[in-house]
């Protein structure tokens, strides 16, 4: 049985009450989630040492960090390094997005060494080997492109990222619309590549079923990548965009008949004023099923910054409705991330995701917030460096910013005006 | 004649002209901005060497950085770097918050060096020399707040931050309430304290009329302080803030019945679900004079990295209708921000600015984005990096980050992926 089979027979899985301890809440509100799709635990049947994670309605929301071998001078040493920077930053999840190198090394390094659950998006590896073995990726083969799907399943990859939803139709549209930029996603590129080359329809979505048999058989949540997401302001909420979005609506719902989890990848670039409506929008469409966020990054301007825009597209996505965000790194649209832009990104997207799960009122989200205001306001400096997002990075610019705080004030002498103020107020010293 | 008087008497003034060039607007919406109060141009008639700045209705959203003499260890030429980082990062003004030191010249290099506007904070110092003169800052003559006051604007200072609405009955209602965190302004905190211990009424309200009276005299700008904002997420529109808000209101009417430009400086610590809320009532209570936000973060958890949460709650701020946006540095909360910090939090600030911006479809704010976007879509690396909000920052993650490009792609060989999709579509060659 899945995960959504056992929900919908009313069994709480050991990932639904881990699920529920982690959060909070009852085992048996996830039970439901997971049964009707707006709750996803992403866990493949075969994945051993990772703990748990639910995304979706009533729970916080989750961040990923994206690693992977890029180019001839990516190390696998390297990258693990990374993903030991994002977990101990906090994120709930890591993507291999390898697309050179050994990619089976990789995966399976990645595997072990990530304590949260792992995404990877098959068809870099597919279009890798087909450009080995016959020089070029528009030559693929399907059922090469299926092995691989396999292949990353059987290591026990908990979700696999895939453009099922990418149609000729869409591809024909992006072309009628006239798109400032056509196409940005990698994967999507190279998979309409092939399509225009071969003059065939998307094979993850004609043999879409397929997907769902591997899927089903691992118990892996399907994550509906997007193909057409939107590469620039300009080109927000258009056709092509949301075209896609109406087909990845119906990939849910087959998912969800064959008792598979699914989640649905979004943009991107969104300006602020586009957010709520592209959240309200998946959410609709989709039937509620969790909306997998890039960022996203609200002006294109921001490079070298990207992680601060998308931080502020990510609070607002959160805030609509959005269950995960995609981690964007400083370097993004310039190159790959080191290991401190890693570390930087995980937490800039931990303060989206946490300033929206304020925003709406997540029972628990105040609670920390509070804390820390009631040790700021008794100057316990421990219990804020404790409590701090990132105690680490504040421990140090406590250490090396301040002045020293336990000499006498100049200031007020023999009349204390803070004293004056917090006898007055009825509270504790308040500081100057 | 004030800027307000010509403004009303029709008149259009060189500062006025200057502004609407540098908007791309006609000069007369300038000075009806002006007349009514929604815009504020911050410029001291003694002032020399500075660019005009416009904010308020209709205009881009505008940042200020702070830098000041704060500690024994605080040295002029350090702060005199922030200047320049700051102004180099483009910021629209600079604030010389210094509390200690020689707080005469820090002011009057600040001026010789910002080619933006510069406001100060003159109960810093009347409070500081109190403390030198009579051995605690709550011997503080009125007349002697009053004799700072002038000085400063003597100097030629663009705009004066004051905590004119702090009246005693808010203190009292701050009392009731029970704030988590009851005050985080310094200058407030030693406003009422001074206040409690003297068993009197704040003079910059007794003495409002004194106050328009040197504003007047030197066509400075009044940034009327907010005493009492709140210092975290909890306290956020709670009856202590709103009630000066109120007051705040009826000081903006008095000022501008005076002929004396006027804005209005707000929090601080919002949560995102206040924020619009926020803007909103300040618009209203203080009949659209410009709202001059601080930050705000949108979580009290982000110490370290509170220039991100700040740029959140910016965006969103400006988006609402906030006209000016003071940056927040990383060391928030933990200490003073060295130069590089200044940097990352001007840009930040930026970047919140012109998020908001474009969400409002402020006129000309997309056509940025979308020159860059045209540039990445042809690849365009020269361009790419110019238009980036930080090119300098930019150049270095492109060299420093990025694989070499120029390499012939191993993916694709003789059938290239991206040509036959970019021939598909008949735009410029993708970038895969």
């Amino acid at each position: 049985m899945t995960q959504v089979e056992s929900a919908l027979q009313g069994v709480i899985t050991p990932e639904m009450e881990h699920v529920a301890g982690q959060e909070g809440i009852n085992a048996d509100f996830v039970r439901q989630g997971v049964g009707v799709g707006t709750i996803v635990i992403p866990r493949n049947r075969k994945r051993c040492n990772v703990s748990a994670v639910g995304i979706g309605a009533g729970l916080r929301t989750k961040v990923s960090a994206s690693i992977g071998l890029y180019g001839e001078q990516a190390e696998v040493d390297t990258e693990v390094e990374k993903i030991r920077a994002a977990v101990a930053a906090g994120t709930d999840s890591i993507m291999d997005l390898s697309v050179s190198g050994d990619i089976d090394r990789m995966r399976r390094v990645t595997l072990a060494t990530s304590t949260t659950p792992v995404g990877t998006l098959p068809l870099y590896q597919a279009v890798a080997e087909a450009a080995k073995k016959y020089g070029s990726s528009v030559k693929m083969n399907v059922d090469e492109l299926f092995e691989v799907i396999e292949r990353q399943a059987a290591d026990g990859v908990d979700f696999l990222a895939l453009h099922c939803g990418t149609t000729m139709d869409i591809v024909r549209r992006a072309k009628q619309e006239g798109r400032i930029d056509p196409l940005v996603s990698y994967g999507g590129s190279h998979l309409i590549g092939w399509m225009v080359h071969n003059g065939r329809e998307n094979p993850l979505y004609e043999q879409y079923d397929r997907v769902l048999e591997i899927a089903r058989k691992y118990d892996i949540t399907v994550s509906l990548a997007d193909g057409m997401r939107p590469g620039c302001l300009a080109d927000s909420l258009d056709g092509a965009q949301v075209h896609e979005l109406v087909i990845l609506g119906e990939l849910v719902r087959r998912a969800r008949e064959a008792g598979v989890q699914i989640m649905v990848k979004g943009p991107g670039h969104v300006p602020l004023n586009h957010l709520k409506a592209t959240v309200v929008l998946q959410r609709s469409l989709c039937k509620g099923a969790p909306y997998f966020v890039f960022g996203p990054v609200v002006t294109d301007i921001a490079a070298g910054y990207d992680h601060i825009s998308a931080a502020i597209g990510g609070a607002l996505s959160a805030w609509a409705g959005a269950a995960f965000l995609c981690y964007v790194t400083a370097s993004e649209h310039l190159g790959l991330p080191n290991v401190e832009q890693v570390r930087e990104g995980v937490v800039a997207a931990r303060i989206a995701a946490h300033a929206g799960d304020l925003a709406k009122g997540h029972p628990g989200a105040a609670d920390w917030d509070l804390e820390l205001s009631k040790a700021r306001k008794l100057l316990n400096w421990k219990k804020q460096i404790e409590l701090a997002i990132d105690p680490q990075r504040a421990e140090y610019m406590r250490k090396t910013r301040s002045e020293d705080s336990s000499k006498a004030c100049a200031m007020c002498g023999k009349y204390c005006a803070m004293d004056l103020v917090s006898n007055y107020l009825g509270t504790a010293k308040l500081s100057c």
